[in-house]
């Protein structure tokens, strides 16, 4: 077991409390030199669409074999499973409510087990409220030593992982009907519609009142205008050159708009 | 002296100025090897109380030896001591103004210094308002290295450790008073009830005109309702299944409540 | 290629999307080992006054050689070129926007480089808006395991880099006029007047309708009051003992003052 896997860590756990340096002194413990990586902890609390896309947003930038314990948790301690996947380019670890979605529609699972050896758990008594310190840091540690997937429970079947999908878009007459999946500190708003379908093609945005042009990069447009570009996720996104799109158009997540195609 | 202690780091330095990383960068500099984890830097400034909490919260979780940096610091400059701990479980470093009382009513000090050896300081001249860089990074990089306690300066008494005492909960006719200790970024509200009195019994909480039945795990109540439990700090605490307590209940720390025995 | 410089990150991205992960994960697959820094990634948006001052302030603490990524890149995806400087004391990697104008100006360069070898970038093909990822954190990952600077493209005049002067205090019959160039989270409100010009001399400050007394530490004067103080930073600083300085005087960065030598 002489295995040092990377580690990464998404939480809603925020930073202003001590919780996420807990996850990190228990891992210490187990797995003493192994790195760990944050990707997040600033997932709003309990909102595992958000979470769900930050991870699947991180993912594909980690060495193989990365272990990414995730944990936006609001069932902890009721009937949820807690779940470890075994990935073709890295392995999950968190509750299955969903939070993996994302990152299993571009990287299908091999394998999956429900986490019920608990002598890998941090302990066989754990909380009832705090599952990340207990069972999946302690068990995405071992797992980042090279311990097997199924070392650390029974198999579970592949079709059986809860599934929390991202919707796609949809055509429509004049291109595609999308919405707002995502928005970042920047205020850029990330739609469900992805940059490769208009490769070819001039295009624009409407939502609301407004109609977006579309360009390449920021400063396509005059400073403080809008523009609709294929964004550095994969999707398009609507920004603001030198300010924030959110600011102007004061959207929710899930607001619906319409590509143009032209 | 060929060891790598692992470094904890706590402050009230927040993330938005380059406090942290020069801790990080005196660090590297005398001990390029070690490994540092925040425990949290968003103490409230100059809030000794909620710094005293998240160290004591942290601490149980890290490896025997791990050096423990904290610097909460509103007298930096003034006559207040700068210490060093060896407790049983770990080492302190930082200011004796009581921060360290919680982490030491749980692991006693073994011996104490106060940290006049200059020539284990960044410079021999620091700064009056920034002991955390000049001081308490440079010494704890030096004790993670191997360095012996009693080389940092000369041992003090144990009982002229500064203590900033955790008030005990008090027995009542009905059962327990006790007040808030500390609030998450949940809306989690801590008490200072802990939860091993209430093993075998039934009870409810009155804090208010609530009056707030107890349970297992968030889900043991209805959505949006108000549940205590006995909490993953090892204290009682009150929350709300899928929100926040505190956007309910609007308390401040230190709000008193009574443990009702049924 | 053996080498293992210590990184750092500072940017405008903040934490709650996985921006920062997805740097250093690009980091660990070119230099595994590597040890990364996060200097700050607060930032304000675009921001590159404060970029400037942070970095600045951090660099010195750090090794010889660290490698120091800054990204705060309004100009991204547009003409401005992407660099790697070769300084006495460290690297720094980043937009070609004036960001590392403070630290030359105290650790001047020695060779520069415009970011043209593409086979050093994490593709070939950069998206238009995430040069972090796909140069900044691909080159300075390359540049820790000590590939020469002058790998990375054609080697550049020192006087075509981008220069966004810091502003130098200027004397006046009562002293000195100068102006706040920073303010931190504890409200300190940090000049452009250096601490060394005052070392051997009575003075106070004067801004708005305030005269504000000097002193050597925050408890000099009474809690709650304002004081005037070499700051650690290796400026003069307005701080308030206990409390913020800010929250009293409710300035912007960039508000005039005076240094009154008496």
């Amino acid at each position: 077991m002489s295995t040092h896997r990377l580690i990464t860590l998404l939480t809603d756990f925020g930073l202003k409390d001590a919780y996420v340096s807990v996850l990190k002194g228990v891992i210490a413990q187990i797995n003493p030199p192994s790195a760990v990586i944050d990707i997040t902890h600033e997932i709003p609390p309990q909102n595992i669409g958000a979470g769900r896309f930050c991870l699947m947003d991180a993912y594909p930038y980690f060495p193989p074999e990365t272990v990414h314990i995730a944990v936006v948790d609001p069932g902890v301690g009721s009937i949820r499973r807690a779940i470890a996947i075994d990935c073709e380019k890295g392995f999950l670890v968190g509750p299955d409510n969903g939070l993996f979605s994302g990152v299993l529609s571009r990287d299908p699972a091999r394998k999956a087990v429900e986490l019920t050896n608990r002598s890998y758990w941090r302990t066989p008594a754990p909380s009832a409220t705090f599952h990340g310190r207990d069972i999946f840091a302690a068990v995405g540690a071992h797992l980042a030593t090279g311990v097997p997937l199924t070392e650390f429970g029974n198999e579970i079947p592949l079709e059986s992982l809860t599934h929390f999908p991202l919707s796609v878009c949809i055509p429509i007459p004049e291109g595609f009907e999308g919405y707002i999946q995502y928005i970042d500190r920047f205020g850029n708003l990330v739609t469900n519609v992805p940059s490769s379908i208009l490769i070819t093609q001039s295009w624009s945005v409407r939502v609301g009142d407004y109609l977006i042009p579309s360009g390449c990069t920021y400063s396509d447009v005059e400073p403080n205008k809008l523009i609709a570009l294929a964004g550095s996720h994969g999707w398009l996104e609507i920004a603001c050159n030198g300010g924030s799109a959110q600011a102007i158009l004061q959207l929710e997540i899930g607001k619906k708009l319409q590509i143009l195609l032209t």
